[in-house]
């Protein structure tokens, strides 16, 4: 495997354990300042925006585990594309579960020697919608 | 304005009139030959799979016509990404319409100096369902 995409495939990694433990200063380490996230249903978001999203999850103690499936990384120099498969389960304080399941599009660049998310295009949508009490 | 910009910026037009008019053929020949579209709630769709649903759209008698904005083009070499907003006005026979908005994240590619969509994120979600009768 090329180095390039090994550490791409880190930082895809690196990110979920990230997400999962709450770590937002970690988390904004690996975003391009200009990074925008395309979700379902909302406007475009900005880096300081993911900030705000991921203070508040954490703060309201719920815990997002997620895990990727990446069908493709394809480097292009200073930048790459990966497509993958995201599966996302978030626990609300109560045990309450939400699963989301979808595609993902996103676009990475190097920033002096790291890549960096810089483009996300996420297709979740609820696929079990809220199945509470475990 | 790059003379590479000014090309997708055209292949994007084009593929918007392209499908406006139901022209399958026109249509495939803008898509790279491992191109993959994503979309909500479906898998992806490979080039076979989008000829299938471009050609039975045109038999059914529905007209897609769609308003791309796009928000940015960045061309990297013979590669080049784009982020649009995307309105799209589905009539069918009836004369009932359905209207989809959301934001799409395109990578292109330059073959034999033709760009070409290469990967398709769209996110759109119905924002009116049917509004029908007119």
């Amino acid at each position: 495997m090329h180095r390039d995409e090994a550490d791409i495939r880190h930082l895809v990694s690196d990110f979920l354990t990230a997400s999962r433990a709450g770590q937002t200063d970690r988390l904004l380490s690996m975003l391009a300042d200009d990074v925008v996230f395309l979700t379902v249903g909302n406007p475009p978001m900005t880096k300081a925006d993911f900030e705000m999203a991921s203070r508040a999850q954490a703060a309201a103690g719920a815990v997002i585990d997620a895990s990727s499936d990446l069908k493709e990384v394809r480097v292009l120099g200073e930048w790459a594309y990966a497509r993958s498969q995201l599966t996302v389960s978030i626990t609300k304080p109560d045990g309450k579960t939400m699963q989301r399941a979808g595609d993902v599009l996103t676009i990475f660049c190097k920033v002096d020697g790291r890549w960096l998310f810089a483009r996300d295009a996420n297709l979740l949508v609820p696929d079990d919608s809220i199945t509470g009490g475990r």
